[in-house]
């Protein structure tokens, strides 16, 4: 079921065997993208529902329509300057030495006629340009015109913005400000939009407790559904909460099978090392096919993720440690919802290039998440390892700013080297 | 009232003045950084509220307390990897060739015994470190053991990823997945964050109706507040929609005069132009002082922009040009919003540094926001000019996904040029 691909070939796999084989009950890992390819193969990416809702509560959603335009954008040719509204053939040859003098109407611009105008209102009838109020002059009641124009100039003309017909916005575009404005100017009220993806996020550990509990010895918070939950919303999904589930196969089996009956997708962290604390990959197993396609990622850290699919729903196994479960999340979660939510293109994170501060170690045949603080100093921006060790310590993430991906076939960064930074947290500046 | 400062020295400012004076109603435009330091001088910024939420209500709000540690972060010392406690001393000079054995214990590690261990697990009492599964063997009912281990390798340390009495997360921080995550592991079952500005929306024109009404000739329907409104959501404001405002100064003031009852920030966009359109300024002159501090700024779009304060409090006078409007909240209500927030640094959007695929053009003696849209080809970053022209146009800014600031001293960019995009949406690979 679990292969080396193209990217650890079977000649680097067979190098790197005195290691692999030594981790026990992974024959070998997967790479990132066979495993993502392996997990797409057993789901069925159902689209989701499509519901209207009103612009105001559209921000952020994913358009389900193409946007056509009903109307011109203008319906009607407008200035696009304040000044005097004229025929621009009137205004040849006009110039600062030689300027050109119109009377003043308030009704049709007739030849040798000006109407002074202000942005956005639409252009008087028998005028065809506008001139730019600072290359005019009041002299009496007549307006001095410093400048020749060409037809249409400084005119928005009727549809210019969009034409009638013209496909403003394209169906899965992610909803900003900027979208909604262009939709309220061509008159939608309400658009059609997918349903939020449900996520549905469970932790398996027999050493958890819900804060505000008071803790026993050996007992810590739960924290990984808070951090997941934010990360499903901040994406435009829609976090389900399943609780803390113990280390009970049978338990952790009918908690997920209910999950499945609920979301779209279905998280669970904790108990999936291998062997005796391997509770959560055998509980999906029971429930049905495929089950675990994936175990074991040539990754670092979330090496134990495991990816599982049942009657086509993903369920995906992150591992207990909150960083392992945060970087599991971004390269499993994150692409998986993002296509639920029908998304025509991959969000990628914001990236930037910096400057490494110092050397950092990775794992040969393993993709390697180092967190990276980045500052920027005097225009110039630096990234700063944030931890070599502690894989497990959640102020590192806090720490951080954001990531840096060393492949597979490299041992580690050199000092002062550029590297591409993918941020989940703002730059500083010192 | 209004003066040129050193960005555009006196000598610049007179040899733009041919340009400058023509500028019928603005004597002087005033420089960005300037116009922002005389509104905060005229702008009293009260700090807002703090109020208590819990934590999956806390995502993206503004903390308003330090977080300083109660407890040890872990609580106790806990393995960092899925392996064998045991005490580090007896691993001496083990290694692949050289194995040592020991014997399995299920209570108290002593002497030579070891104990199965799983990541996050406390350390069994006597171990003071943890050898990897994959540098063990079992071999019957022993552990054979390849490493020489240093004590408290692979254990996360008591207070080793927060101390008791550390300032975990100081306030003013915005709330992320990853600082709710530590919150939560913490035991912050709520926390402390500041109140929402409160950002009242007006637009002013004769022209413009609402959503849902039918267009009369010459009418459009009144888009700014849909844009604006979605910026101050995702700032983390709250937005205040007071409507549609007709172009009578009577009546913008009154409507004015009840906005600043109720919101921390008000907001017009339209009626600024100089002259006879000038009705939001003189409105705003009408209510209290100081009234206008700023009217007409050295950028392009985005000109007609004036700022005011009414007893401490401010209101940004917008154009009412879509584009305009959009980059008017960008410069000035953006960070003035941050501030009000309780941000403890500036959120710059995130930028990346592209190369021009065109000559683009700007206007000497004012700063110029050219939108583009950035786009990925082969790894390399390019940015378009998505128009020259037509500030106006809405669909200006759904084509683009950032802009690029162009100094007040230089006439343009050329082509190949690497500039800095600053981006509003997320960029597409082709």
């Amino acid at each position: 079921m679990i292969t080396c691909d193209k990217l650890l070939s079977r000649a680097q796999c067979h190098s790197l065997g005195a290691v692999l084989a030594r981790m026990k009950g992974f024959q070998c890992l997967t790479p990132i993208d066979e495993a993502w390819q392996t997990l797409f193969r057993a789901v069925n990416m159902r689209k989701l529902k499509v519901i209207a809702v009103p612009l105001s509560s559209a921000l952020n959603r994913v358009l389900a329509e193409d946007i056509v335009a009903q109307e011109d954008l203008p319906r009607f040719n407008k200035s696009a300057v304040d000044g005097y509204a004229l025929r621009a053939q009137d205004s040849e040859e006009a110039s600062q030495f030689k300027p050109k003098l119109f009377k003043i109407t308030d009704g049709e611009v007739i030849r040798g006629h000006t109407k002074q105008i202000w942005t956005g209102n639409p252009l008087p009838e028998g005028a065809n340009a506008v001139v730019m109020l600072e290359d005019t002059r009041r002299v009496e009641n007549q307006i001095e015109v410093w400048a020749t124009l060409r037809p249409f100039e400084n005119v928005s003309k009727k549809g210019e913005d969009v034409a009638k017909g013209e496909t403003a916005i394209k169906a899965g575009t992610r909803l900003k400000p900027h979208h909604l404005g262009l939709l309220n100017a061509l008159g939608w009220a309400q658009v059609q939009v997918y349903a939020k993806p449900k996520v549905a996020i469970m932790a398996t550990g027999n050493e958890l407790v819900e804060l505000g509990v008071k803790l026993q010895a050996n007992q810590i918070f739960e924290s990984n559904r808070t951090v997941l939950s934010a990360l499903c919303s901040e994406l435009g999904s829609e976090p389900l909460d399943f609780g803390i589930v113990k280390d009970d196969v049978e338990e952790i089996s009918e908690k997920i099978r209910s999950a499945l009956k609920e979301a779209d997708v279905v998280i669970t962290t904790g108990g999936t090392s291998t062997g005796a604390s391997d509770f959560v990959p055998e509980a999906v197993n029971r429930i049905g096919k495929p089950g675990v396609v994936v175990h074991g990622i040539a990754m670092r850290p979330a090496m134990p993720t495991a990816l599982a699919a049942v009657d086509g729903k993903p369920v995906l196994i992150l591992s207990g440690n909150p960083v392992a479960a945060m970087i599991g999340f971004e390269v499993f979660a994150r692409p998986l919802i993002s296509r639920l939510l029908g998304l025509r293109r991959e969000e990628p994170r914001p990236w930037i290039n910096a400057k490494t501060t110092r050397k950092m170690a990775a794992v040969l045949g393993r993709k390697t998440f180092i967190r990276v603080r980045v500052v920027e100093r005097e225009g110039e921006l630096f990234a700063e390892p944030v931890s070599a060790k502690g894989s497990g310590l959640i102020s590192t993430m806090t720490k951080a700013n954001g990531y840096v991906v060393v492949p597979e076939n490299c041992e580690g960064l050199g000092e002062g080297e550029t590297v591409t930074v993918f941020l989940f947290d703002s730059i500083e500046a010192h």
